[in-house]
């Protein structure tokens, strides 16, 4: 499977099987760094990286994304230092919904390329992708495979199967990452020590049974549809998410008074600024079209009260 | 469940499903440690406690058990110190098959309780459980809950249900521990960081179902006889184990060079130094008891070679 998606002989060897991807994440860290390794990643960011990387001892940096959530690649060449152990991307991203084209990632493979040579060190680059099969519009999420060596795929099937809660994912690595062997065994010993130990056993069965089923994309297609109108209605600024089921609007006033504007009307969205962004919010569209119907008038009551605020 | 077999009253809140026990332990060592804080731990000891109070920062002190595997007082007395944050026990232990009595936890608690106040500090007990309902003889597993407050127990369902890579289990803490509610919010916030997010939600539905069924300890005791009958009839000198599906004999010659021996005769044995005591090996007896039969003349040649090389 990972092989047809990736367009790439990937061997069973070369895939960990891991109790989902934030389980696959934590052993990647715990596999490459030493203390005070740095590891960058855009902003906004899921923020539960933060914990994952200092987990092991390591410095989360986040990096500033562009405005429409692509990927800043002079912020990236401003942050990496010879401390840099790996850049982390997420794509389709949490929160923001959007998803780095395969110019953005073969650019940002080149710079980690010039800057391993000009360091004399590997920079690693990891992709996280619970939700490489939740794209719209016919679009497509390259693989950072094509791109870069030294790299990492941390994957979920949660979202894709709607196994919400199984806990069963897995890393793969690039078949021609340098010191391959060596970062497999410290893979599967962090998977161990670390108390995951396995897979669990009877989740690794149903997977391997559906592993090949598609998600309803259509349907969270729809989904993101109507908020997007909504969200219009209301006058919010916002980039139409390409994939995942995050968007990420701005907010006409200050993110957590917006977000008591909304809770008083039933909604809940999570603050920008726990995302590294303040003045926007996360909405999650993986609820019912007619959910998404019954909030409106409440949102757009939620937008005029802030107007009122400005 | 919990609260019979330990009987105390445990509320839900009190109780952390977990990816099994090394899951469990994880998150408890991650709660509590400090860089630099030392956890002890009897040895002969079960290899991993190294990696998983390391994971966290922490520094492991292993601390001899007696001769009969019983837990030494004055060992643990001597190895406590103001660094000491916990003290770790596993009892019916692996790799022994030792089973603490209820006097050796009382005395354990007293000391731990007097440290405790000696030093202006709490000194926390991590009660490793995973063998518990695995006891032979009409033995019971003393709780430490009955002695001591500040105590965690980590339990997994794997081997009382023969769930084998199911991956489920929990941390259960004592009702009266000191500041239980900020130690149940960092095991929570543990969990979800690193990485474990939940038990395997089809897992717990499992067991939500049969957590009262009983595993067949007669079957255990019987091939537990038997593995003893053949080390008597080999000569080797072993404590016959309370519980669990390990025992922990002496062997004649170098546990490594004993090891190589069995090899050869098809017999799988782990050498004693990888669990801190040389000239020891761990046998599992949770093979059917054809096989243990089978096994018998293979393992006396090998006792007979070894008896040539004294």
């Amino acid at each position: 499977k990972v092989s047809k998606e990736h367009q790439i002989n990937i061997s069973a060897n070369e895939i960990i099987m891991t109790c989902g991807a934030a389980g696959a994440l934590n052993i990647i860290f715990k596999a490459l760094l030493d203390p005070g390794d740095e590891v960058i990643f855009p902003s906004p960011y899921f923020v539960e990286y933060f914990f994952y990387v200092e987990n092991h001892q390591g410095k989360p940096i986040p990096c500033p994304a562009n405005e429409d959530f692509s990927l800043n690649l002079e912020a990236f060449e401003r942050a990496i230092t010879p401390k840099t152990k790996a850049v982390l991307i997420n794509s389709p991203n949490n929160p923001t919904g959007q998803l780095y084209s395969e110019r953005e990632i073969s650019e940002l493979a080149n710079l980690l390329q010039e800057k391993s040579k000009a360091y004399g060190k590997v920079i690693y680059l990891v992709s996280d992708e619970p939700y490489r099969n939740l794209v719209f519009d016919g679009t497509e999420v390259p693989s950072i495979f094509h791109y870069y060596n030294n790299s990492f795929v941390a994957y979920s099937f949660s979202k894709e199967l709607s196994l919400a809660g199984e806990r069963i994912g897995f890393v793969a690595l690039h078949p021609e990452m340098e010191n391959k062997e060596k970062i497999i065994d410290a893979l599967i010993l962090a998977n161990r020590i670390l108390g995951f130990v396995n897979a669990p056993a009877l989740a690794q069965r149903l997977v391997a049974e559906c592993a090949f089923e598609k998600v309803a994309v259509e349907i969270y297609k729809r989904r993101r549809d109507i908020l997007c109108e909504i969200l219009k209605e209301g006058g919010l600024e916002f980039i139409k998410p390409k994939g995942s089921f995050f968007m990420f609007p701005k907010t006409p006033i200050d993110d957590l008074k917006f977000c008591e504007l909304l809770k008083e009307e039933l909604i809940l969205a999570v603050p920008g600024r726990g995302f590294g962004l303040p003045n926007h919010i996360r909405l999650a569209f993986c609820v019912p079209e007619e959910t998404l119907q019954r909030m409106k008038p409440n949102f757009l009551r939620a937008c005029e009260k802030a107007s009122k605020l400005i």
